[in-house]
């Protein structure tokens, strides 16, 4: 009721970022938060066993639960200040691995959930072809797998037809270990010259470098070079990236790298060397990944911290010209927004969606400090517990 | 109104634990959360750059403004789950280093601001006397000075007739740095055969090890125990703990370590070994030391995550008999209670004072968790966020 043309807000006394944009998230993984911790059987301690237990948990989702699940995942991000997701989306099939009646059951359901929430969502539709090297998809990767790339484009292709300004398709061949050479190549041909995003699984643990190495004589990332899917800057996002040789340093040039912090740690991945990476010209971006905890406040502190303790110094991703708060905090916006294929989101400007998170000035966490210091302090020492209002496409959604 | 002599409550649908001990603080650092993130001239990205700025703040508190801001430390503390309290507390005079007037008033400025609020209190009164090796101590240090050792002691004796069920008096020599042999030995035989527990930074910084060896051609603890500090079991927590020698994992057992792992990634100081202690018999007790964070479950949560960074496995602290989110959780609360030398804090038991912090079921980190799955993901992947009451000697206070 301003008597002008458009609504006036009074937005309190907040710290208004950009949405944050969650560049990395396998959402249905929420089911498993504080269910891996205690010791079981073989091999307690590891990455693997860990895995062990989301397939189980991935094998017995019936759509519904996958939509359910996914929803509810989707609403304690919305609730966190994220407004704009990646999910890397590899549960396409019955859990025999045999294409749904309607073939894109889960895809849509996990589109319908985001468009329920009204988040911004980029489908990463993986590609998953076997278990390693010469070796059939286990029984308890069927769900993931087409039967032919062919099957996996038309999947895609029908998919991007339903894209528009709240959902965008990209495209995620898993990792090195699930999909072989040529079928790379071919990814690499199919979307060459297009602007589709293509995200990948890259040198998480040292086995999956060793056994790359083993098949091809190449690094992950100079596998993936060689098959030409880093011939476009800006379109292919590492995921990880943690064991890199400095050539892989180099092959990411001008490309981008999700780093997920708390999952990675979770899993004992190990660091990733975000300040060689943002001093070498890669762009950054920050993912919930297992979706164990869900705050991009948290990961980049993590992105930051986690690099003083491997130098033993402080201020690690910042220099002269930008602090390390402003390179976390564009990584969990600005640089989710470019990983994910979309020109706006993480941006505030005049003339583009008004997607925001807001932090509120008086939360214990920021009580007393303003501007620069609040921002500090939250990117630094702060969570997203502190976010008060999430707004998407000018409307106010917590 | 139950018509029973005792009230009947509800508590609603909460994991109830022992109230948070948080065996190490400077509140009054509190000042400087999110205002030492940017470079300035000399030497920006270091510990020791950072205790200038630390410095800066120390030097300008009036005593009025050491009980405010310590007050509402203290207040963020116990929103968090904190329900006791060991105050690292070293600004004894003016900015001259001339006692005031009332020769506590700045110990006394901390023990009322802690009755403001409930919370039980260890004041761990502070010896300091150098700025290193054959150094007096800097301008900037002045105020933590005392004339003697005898008058430090004499002001720790008068300070201990105040002691009651709410308070207790420790000692804390500063550091080998602060603090030279002599000293150390005569605060030994002062406290030998009492309860009082002492506290020191110990091994935060690879420099403090080498001016140490270049001093006295002994490792931090090596000095401690020569000088008699480890003679009783259970009285000695070393703060940080972190560039350890094989030798001082063994000077260690029986006696309490007291991580501070946000802290420390902010510092640059490095990981604690907190399962190489754990396994050799050291007590862990866990600390919000700069308090730029005031979360002690994230704390734990980075204890046992950034082993896993560390040793690229899973399950780092835990074994068979216990998992690792009790084992920091232990830290969390019965761990610090003993460092502090109370025997009830971090129980939970019928005949002690009931101290508890309650985290809500309901809370999005919990929501469809119960039991041993929501005690492990509050541990794991959680935030002190997810508490909604904290109790104090049966009292709700949140």
């Amino acid at each position: 009721p301003s008597g002008l043309d458009f609504p006036v807000r009074e937005l309190g006394r907040v710290l208004v970022m950009p949405g944050l944009v969650n560049a990395h998230s396998h959402a249905f993984q929420r089911a498993i938060r504080g269910k891996t911790h205690r010791r079981g059987e073989a091999d307690p301690n590891s990455f693997w066993s860990w895995r062990d237990a989301m397939y189980a948990v991935a094998l017995r989702l019936d759509p519904d639960e996958v939509y359910t699940l996914t929803r509810d995942c989707f609403a304690e991000m919305r609730a966190s200040g994220i407004t704009c997701v990646g999910e890397f989306h590899y549960l396409h099939h019955d859990p025999e691995g045999r294409p749904y009646a309607q073939p894109h059951r889960l895809s849509e359901a996990v589109i319908s959930a985001a468009r329920e929430l009204g988040l911004r969502l980029t489908l990463l539709e993986v590609f998953y072809a076997r278990a390693g090297a010469g070796l059939p998809p286990r029984p308890e990767q069927r769900r993931f797998c087409d039967a032919s790339l062919e099957h996996f484009l038309a999947r895609v292709e029908a998919l991007r037809e339903g894209e528009d300004p709240q959902l965008r398709i990209g495209i995620a061949p898993h990792s090195v270990r699930a999909v072989g050479r040529p079928a790379l190549e071919q990814l690499a041909r199919w979307r060459a010259g297009t602007d589709i995003p293509v995200h990948m699984h890259i040198s998480e643990q040292v086995r999956e470098n060793e056994e790359c190495q083993a098949e091809h004589g190449l690094t992950p990332l100079g596998l993936v070079e060689a098959c030409g899917l880093l011939d476009d800057p800006g379109r292919f996002t590492a995921v990880h990236a943690i064991h890199l040789e400095d050539a892989d340093f180099e092959r990411l040039r001008g490309q981008q790298v999700c780093a997920c912090p708390s999952t990675e740690a979770d899993l004992g991945d190990g660091i990733v060397l975000a300040d060689r990476l943002h001093a070498g010209g890669v762009g950054l971006a920050l993912g919930s990944d297992s979706n164990a905890r869900i705050d991009l406040v948290l990961e980049g502190s993590a992105l930051e911290m986690n690099l003083r303790l491997l130098r033993q110094a402080r201020l690690c991703l910042g220099d002269a010209a930008q602090p390390s708060s402003a390179v976390v905090a564009g990584a969990a916006t600005l640089g989710g927004g470019r990983a994910l294929g979309w020109t706006h989101a993480g941006r505030l400007r005049v003339g583009v969606p008004f997607d925001a998170a807001l932090f509120d000035l008086d939360d214990p966490l920021l009580r007393g400090l303003e501007g620069q210091e609040a921002f500090d302090a939250l990117w630094m020492a702060g969570s997203s517990r502190a976010c008060s209002q999430s707004w998407i496409d000018g409307v106010r959604r917590v």
